[in-house]
């Protein structure tokens, strides 16, 4: 961090095409143009090229030109202004407290982005601009567009192969349309989190029946940072696959901060803005107050901030229920508030002024993420009284936001083991109406800190199949330390791998598609195909030894030859016995012993003239 | 390995305590001694020590005394030699072919092992010395007594808590007494593998009622590698939680490089024999014969080899059955069955000579692990016909094996996407009657070559939950290269962390003993506690940045000290409608909206005395 100028007057962010892939735009209606990446693969192979889902934005694209301190292009500006329903106002002033003067700086010193709007979007008065709000009036907006053609990915490659999968009551259809979006939308099954002040974010979506995605977490806190390594973070957590980022800087010069990570993030922001509201309060929870939050979120709001994580369902009431626990309340948001509960010795205020939230929501388009206060942090406080009452709480609290037409997903546990995943969701599915399910892992076992990225990805990878449709990452630093570079890149590629191995156990149409074109590329050791095919093809070639022997293509089976037929149907003892016996009613299948030899001895012959080798070369 | 002497006068294998934990040795009947770990915690947490399960051996003992040119201490030499039903025999003599002298020497030019022994056991005339035999004929070997001590680590402690789990028709008991071990063993649905001739090897069972286990694979084949270093990686492999050790070498001096391996190691070995039989005929699979492979058998058992895994279910009419996969057959045995097969248009000679075979077997007590030589090599090849065929084929050699009280177990895939992992359990279990099962990841997805220890992880953990005995670890460079240390070290870690939250998942009765005093540990911010109660205490601590904030200790919690009752009874405001309906029944406990309020205002004027902390530090 040493050699990192703190003023950004030029900071390194990560640019340049994802090895053995290109950029492509598939176009939709009205000129949207969906951004993917395209794996091409060795001529030799006679294949086509394989499309992939790419959150990674204009980074990895090399004809755009990235400069962080002007932001992204603004791909979402007509589709918002088009719509007639907000109007520009004046930025709420940066206070002093906005950038956390109160603590210690550990941000390095940022700072303002020079590119800051001084007019901010907002709903007109009596509007609700929410992509629910449109979607309940059969409006199919251009980000429902957008989200289609980008989860509809190799599909029609895949349309001809027979589904195969348990999705446990997902109703994943063949062919994503637009209308499908609308309508998972209005129901609330899927959100895209979109705020109309973040137009630079591509749309996506978070529900059961798309592709499974995951967030990557970042953030300057409890350790020294800075802006450029925190936008860095982001653009190379999305460049790794990160669909969503959560930004959980706190301390000193966070509002400068999210600036920069918002005008530069082609994926949804999320934040836990009671992080900074205590900030503002001199770090007490006691004396944060309703007024505090409520202009945190206006001001997060203005900025862009996609999602909000709001910790409405730690109630007064459910704290004692954690007084027995063996990691207590593990949540940050989930102290706060409990904390402030005890001090007030009252309900809190997140869950009484909870109508009042959902007004600033409506007027942005900012999506709730109802937070998990009291997930369990531990093996033994897992699936009890306070995890579920709490959700059953946020179950009753989606319904709330439903009425005012906010998107709304839960977030979920945590530390859980195997055989207690499940009920996760299914309480999660019945309390919250299938309103999107976020979790955070499981972790399945405490035993192994530096390796908890691994105890949670098999979590993650269950409860994903079971129908969690966000799964945020844990990297090997988790429980020890802040995770640099290399961790967050960990993080991110075993939750794509985990999400990965959910979405093919739902039976996503064409999930298949990358799976089977990385194994016939192994199969015909085309190492080149099967690098970049891989979800960190760097990594992937880094591996591979130089010394192995290197073994040329094969194609064909011998086998392949004569079919299975020959062999399974006339040599085995039983089926001779079977023959025997039933002569006269397999007439011409009829085959005797001694023509059963004859027929071998000449398939032995054919074998050792091709070369005695299973697999035939290509073109022999 | 340029700085290694080849000629290993002083190998640097790794020695001394892991951190933070204590060798121990619990004492059993007649003298048998259960090597253990323990980890002491700080004397401020007023703890216990917690066991930990230990196939380390006496490298990790400060008191023992660790020459490899020696070997260890012979641990069964008496129990053995007791049941008076062994003979002492001059070992085969070593053959030029042995050491695969006409494939490239790619060893580094190994020693003999110097202390090799020259007469070698065998089981009388018409004697059977497997432990399955003696389990049968009600016998409880020092091994079975030894197994159950080992295996019930930490119930005692466990014993009033509850079992939690669900073990999928698993009969796992509270406590496990030599008489269960005996009685599994005896219906085949556990193994001890325990060649006559490698009493060096600490007893230890497979089983789904015991505890799950998990295999390391070493081997110098493929690239340079030296004696030396795959003595370590086996020494490191058990430091680290490897229960068994495959040794996969091929090329020259393998016979050898067994022996030195053997001779050190305290965890059963397995071998692949085919591997070493094809050596022998110039690595081509047509050459082979019954003759060949048998003499390599023996020559094997008699080293002490413990499990040989045969793939014996290779079948012809199987072949073609994998004509149309993506990635054919990719088992190394399956392959050279499969063109031995091919090659002669016959039956396997595995096969067919299963009774010679279970006559060698039975002679040293090496337990069958039957190869599955068609497991899938991709997603797209999972469960389908040729694996099944293959399996129940399995299961009809396991009725064999069984019938000269051999001990068995069975290999399974591979690569299979979750949703299909159950049944390869299901299957197994009917089809192989409750042999322990013993698996190869399964790796749920193909996109993640550098992440296959994860990809199979995701798949370990649920086999393991569903019944799987045994786990055959996945190194980061699967499909890519040839494991280095640190590779091992992260396969094993991975690989005890998937098989432990199977046993959690399971409800093994101590299994959270572990994870709740770790739990506690990191609540309370004992960090050296947390460290030395992980898998992997070294990368614990170095993840672990010291510029986090030091916290003191917490214990309590605040609401402790009135308990849930006041809080979730008082306050809502659906108890208080509630209990104005219900007055007269509610009867003492009435409170009406005045007294709630003064007891609420009370204790968040404690609270705020008390600190204002949801968590109250010890003796304040």
């Amino acid at each position: 961090m040493a050699d990192r100028d703190p003023k950004i007057s030029n900071p390194n962010v990560t640019t340049g095409p994802i090895r053995g892939s290109k950029k492509i735009y598939v176009e939709g209606k009205g000129g949207i143009r969906v951004a993917m990446r395209e794996v091409h693969l060795e001529p030799s192979s006679g294949e086509p090229p394989v499309p992939v889902y790419d959150p990674s934005g204009p980074y990895t694209d090399p004809d755009a030109t990235i400069d962080i301190q002007a932001g992204l292009p603004e791909l979402r500006r007509d589709w918002i202004r088009d719509r007639g329903d907000v109007e520009e106002k004046t930025q709420r002033a940066v206070k002093a407290e906005d950038n956390g003067q109160l603590g210690p700086d550990r941000s390095g010193g940022v700072q303002p982005f020079p590119n800051v709007r001084r007019r901010v979007l907002r709903a007109k008065p009596g509007a609700n601009v929410t992509q629910m709000h449109y979607a309940k009036k059969g409006i199919v907006t251009p980000e429902m567009e957008y989200v289609a053609i980008r989860e509809n990915l190799g599909r029609e490659q895949a349309l001809d192969t027979p589904r195969d999968g348990e999705s446990f009551g997902a109703e994943i259809p063949d062919f994503i349309t637009p209308e499908f979006v609308r309508d998972e939308v209005a129901r609330g099954r899927a959100i895209i989190p979109a705020n109309i002040n973040h137009p630079e974010a591509e749309p996506m979506a978070i529900g059961r029946n798309f592709l499974v995605k995951i967030n990557a977490n970042i953030g300057n806190s409890a350790v020294a940072s800075d802006v450029a390594s925190e936008v860095d973070k982001m653009v190379w957590a999305t460049r790794w696959g990160a669909d969503t980022v959560m930004d959980l800087s706190t301390g000193r010069n966070i509002h400068d901060t999210r600036e920069w990570i918002l005008r530069n993030s082609p994926v949804p922001i999320g934040t836990v803005p009671i992080y900074q509201a205590l900030e503002k309060v001199g770090g007490i929870a006691e004396d944060l107050t309703w007024e505090i939050f409520a202009d945190t979120l206006i001001e997060q709001a203005e900025q862009g901030v996609d999602y909000f994580t709001i910790h409405a369902g730690v109630r007064l009431p459910y704290v004692p229920m954690t007084a027995k626990r063996v990691t207590g309340i593990v949540s940050r948001g989930g102290s706060i508030m409990a904390k402030w509960c005890l001090a007030h010795h009252r309900e809190s205020f997140l869950y009484e002024k909870f109508e009042e939230i959902c007004e600033i929501m409506k007027a942005y388009d900012v999506s709730f993420s109802l937070g998990d206060g009291l997930r369990p942090g531990s093996i033994a406080d897992a699936n009890d009284e306070a995890q579920f009452a709490e959700l059953y709480t946020l179950g009753e609290l989606t319904k709330k936001a439903w009425a005012h037409d906010c998107q709304v997903m839960i977030e979920g546990p945590g530390h859980v083991p195997m055989h207690k995943i499940k009920e996760n969701m299914t309480k999660q599915l019945e309390a919250c109406d299938e309103a999107p399910f976020y979790t955070l892992g499981p972790l399945t076992t405490d035993i192994a800190p530096g390796y908890d990225h691994i105890t949670s990805a098999i979590g993650a990878a269950q409860i994903g199949w079971y129908g969690t449709a966000m799964l945020c990452y844990v990297t090997p630093k988790e429980h020890l330390g802040l995770p640099d570079r290399d961790d967050v890149k960990v993080g991110v590629v075993t939750y794509k791998l985990a999400a990965h191995a959910a979405d093919l156990a739902k039976g996503h149409p064409a999930a298949k598609v990358r799976d089977d074109a990385l194994s016939r590329a192994r199969f015909e050791f085309r190492w080149r195909d099967q690098f970049n095919l891989s979800l960190d093809p760097d990594t992937a070639e880094q591996y591979h030894d130089q010394t192995l022997p290197a073994e040329g293509a094969k194609t064909a089976h011998f086998c392949s030859m004569c079919g299975p037929k020959f062999c399974s149907m006339k040599i085995t003892q039983e089926v001779r016995d079977f023959a025997a016996k039933q002569n006269s009613e397999l007439g011409t299948q009829r085959l005797d012993d001694a023509d059963a030899e004859k027929g071998m001895a000449e398939m032995s012959e054919k074998y050792r003239e091709g070369g005695s080798e299973l697999y035939i070369p290509p073109r022999q």
